[in-house]
């Protein structure tokens, strides 16, 4: 039987890969620890050890592997932000390599993630749906007329690095003012922290996040050691008022660039994942206030905004859905 | 014969229509001004009889219809912010009645403005193309993948209410830190006067823009009256430093704007038209100096944006290419 894809999912923090029926379900997955601070071929060893043993035995329809970005479609290659050693990596011809005779299809981890929640999570039959990934990073990917958007190069849906506040804040991709310098995880912590916010004492361990199309290392890097977005969160729900200003800073920022990306593309609804969506509770109503105070024009008053439903499987069942469903996928 | 449009572009302060021919000429065209301050069937009525005139004894094949938006493609309707009598307005409906036989296709002005500059102008031949229209209102259109994106309900490509300034300034649809709000020929002049500068004595003769998608007559309204963006570009050209700042400020919105559109559509080229983008040599070089500022990714690398070639012919040129060239355009 061939109704299985092996579905990839390669962030800064972690690797993940998994079997994926036709109809969404993940059979089985496994997840390793990205390697830090080593060459390229060190990255990949694990990663193709991974490959083969998830997908040992089975006869597989293709192969799906969503990467963080930036990714280079036509060449096949990525090179991720937070994966300094992978620059320009032949990913397509190395799973090619590894697992010889099958298919390969290759696109972005934001990419992935709308993919999946539009073929089997909360954006299901929508046809014209935004899906933001707020985690480390900020990330995203657009379906239009009931198709995914891949772009010329591999790279639409960057929602993340939309320019909300032109004047503003430094973002790690080099620019300014990008909806992730205010809304990734270890953005809000550095902010709240700058601004007298201090974490409770229990907090400390170091909770990694899965990195979203670029930045999200080097965002990391700057953050409270240790201190997570999810400290952050408690922290605003026993009432710390820098801890609920820095959620309603990322929901403003969060909300200009689904305004942005709903005028450009005549969105009808926008899917909201990734681990900062965890918080929920704390994000969307920020997100919704400030949606009410840009979206004015009326073809974006019917705008719907929801909560993911697919967690840490979404780059996976993406994945899979560029194997499984290709005419609306790939 | 059957092979010429009958191209119509509708506006705020004038309507055009046009026979066009299946290579992009544009073999006639009249203009009348648009009636204010009336009801909806008094703006329709001089239109009608510009449609029977236009196109007396032509054997046509379709009527394009561009109109300031927005509209609601499915309904044929239009509700242009600035014609406040046109609200629903059954353009379509109407247009059937008045040509019987003839097909009619509609779309928003901002994206047969587009539709025209990738079929005869500067976006000729790019396959991921945003076309600007920064005219009394800012609008714009998308092509991707080589095909015009119109959007679920036909408002595609509002790039003039991306929100590039979340904590900024109103804007004419209601919202806060939209493009328009700082790179409209009104708005520009509205904060040049609010900060000092006065046009030269010769100025004051009113000289109107052509609306584009939304906002354009209530943003006029508040500008120095008679006074136009010409005059603040001449004023600017003599090195007044409130006039180059006005322009220095729409440049920094506007490629706020591009950035964003770019991130999230993986574009490679931008085109800029309308009134104020016939001052190209005081707006494109900060621009361009603002989006070296913001697009750091390296996708963003080759976007190149030029000045559209078509002027205030793109409109007539592109509703045309709906007839001529469905499968790309309609």
């Amino acid at each position: 039987m061939t109704d299985l894809a092996l579905a990839v999912d390669i962030g800064g923090t972690k690797m993940a890969a998994g079997l994926v029926r036709t109809d969404g379900t993940v059979v089985s997955h496994r997840t390793i620890p990205t390697p830090r601070d080593t060459d390229g071929e060190q990255v990949w060893e694990p990663l193709a050890a991974l490959l083969k043993e998830v997908s040992a035995g089975a006869a597989l329809a293709g192969v799906g592997a969503g990467s963080a970005g930036p990714a280079d479609r036509a060449k096949g290659e990525v090179s991720p932000v937070n994966i300094p050693s992978w620059r320009g990596f032949p990913l397509r011809q190395r799973i090619s390599e590894t697992l010889p005779g099958v298919p390969v299809a290759l696109a972005g981890d934001g990419i992935c993630a709308a993919a999946g929640e539009h073929w089997r999570g909360a954006g299901r039959g929508h046809q014209d749906l935004l899906v933001m990934v707020v985690s480390t990073g900020v990330g995203g990917g657009l379906i239009l007329g009931g198709r995914l958007v891949q772009g010329r190069s591999g790279n639409a849906g960057h929602i993340g690095h939309t320019v909300v506040d032109m004047g503003g804040d430094p973002c790690a991709c080099g620019g300014y003012g990008c909806v992730e310098a205010y809304a990734s995880g270890p953005n809000m912590v550095r902010w709240a922290l700058a601004h007298g916010w201090q974490p409770s004492p229990a907090a400390g361990t170091q909770a990694g996040g899965t990195g979203t199309q670029t930045g999200a290392a080097s965002t990391r890097a700057g953050a409270g050691v240790g201190v997570t977005g999810e400290h952050l969160a408690e922290s605003a729900r026993s009432g710390h008022p820098i801890a609920r200003q820095a959620f309603s800073r990322a929901g403003h920022a969060i909300a200009a660039g689904i305004v942005s990306t709903a005028a450009l593309c005549d969105l009808s609804s926008v899917v909201i994942g990734g681990g900062v969506s965890r918080s929920a509770d704390l994000l969307l109503p920020p997100v919704r206030q400030y949606l009410a105070r840009h979206a004015k024009l009326g073809f974006l008053n019917d705008l719907t905004v929801t909560a993911a439903e697919l967690g840490g499987q979404a780059g996976l069942v993406g994945a899979a859905a560029l194997v499984h469903e290709p005419q609306r996928y790939n």
